[in-house]
């Protein structure tokens, strides 16, 4: 893609910036994924919602996916690039294994990512048009969203959720 | 504050980005507080946690206050720079009535936020420590976190919350 977004100020955030941010909230999420257990995490929820691990899965579709067409403008589906894997994740072992798997991938892949590419204008998943840094933005922000919901599941169960400032 | 940050590679997120995300995410979560019904919003939770009032409130204390410390690098507490704010939120008008101001506080602060100010080292509150940026950052994740446990609270009421993408 040739057109990029134009900036008028200077710029202050790093990619290294985002990407430990983001590494950050992916350390709670996991251990929030941790502080479930087994059955009720993939089948306790309130108000009808998603139970956590279809949350967590969310998140995983956003996660290897997201930084691999963040790296290379190539937007592959969640089941195209780890074929099976949704149906495979049957246990918070097989989640963690996952999550681990994207994380590596993530830390991995981000150094290949060009400095100009933030700021290219790009359709993530070949849909949601805009600037890269802003799916980057999506993909943290949704994290934050849905894992505040598991927080609630937890309180739900009785559980005492993670320290959100913990990272 | 003389320290600052030591920044190694080109940044690309500028301070009117980060202004712009946090608008966004403040236009929805004011979307949030108008959908629940006025007892609701003050009295229904679940799981034990705090009323989606509540959730707000502790977002109103990093709003105004949060961008005063960030521009000044004085920071107030929201019951000494707001006094007698906290009891006199008692009805949705009231909430949304100083969600709007701390808005138009922020829009009016920002352009006072000198760009270097950013990568300076300060305690936010004079108890966290970190860059400044990171201060948003957390403001930014709270408001998403707690907001998303709010759309767990509609969903238990029977109410179908805003749209997460639309800002």
């Amino acid at each position: 893609m040739e057109k990029t977004v134009s900036i008028s100020e200077t710029p202050i955030i790093t990619p290294e910036i985002l990407k430990e941010h983001w590494l950050g909230h992916r350390r709670l999420t996991r251990r929030v994924i941790e502080a479930f257990p087994e059955e009720e995490l993939f089948n306790f929820s309130v108000g009808g919602m998603r139970p956590f691990a279809k949350l967590a899965i969310e998140m995983l579709t956003m996660a290897k996916p997201g930084v691999h067409g963040i790296a290379t403008g190539e937007w592959k589906e969640f089941d195209e690039m780890e074929q099976g894997v949704r149906e495979n994740i049957k246990t918070k072992a097989d989640l963690l294994r996952h999550w681990d798997e994207a994380t590596a991938y993530i830390e991995k892949t981000w150094p290949t990512i060009p400095p100009e590419r933030w700021l290219e204008e790009d359709k993530a998943f070949d849909t949601y048009g805009g600037p890269v840094y802003g799916f980057l933005q999506y993909f943290v922000d949704n994290e934050i969203h849905h894992r505040g919901q598991g927080y609630v599941y937890l309180r739900a169960l009785g559980i005492e959720p993670p320290y959100f400032w913990e990272r």
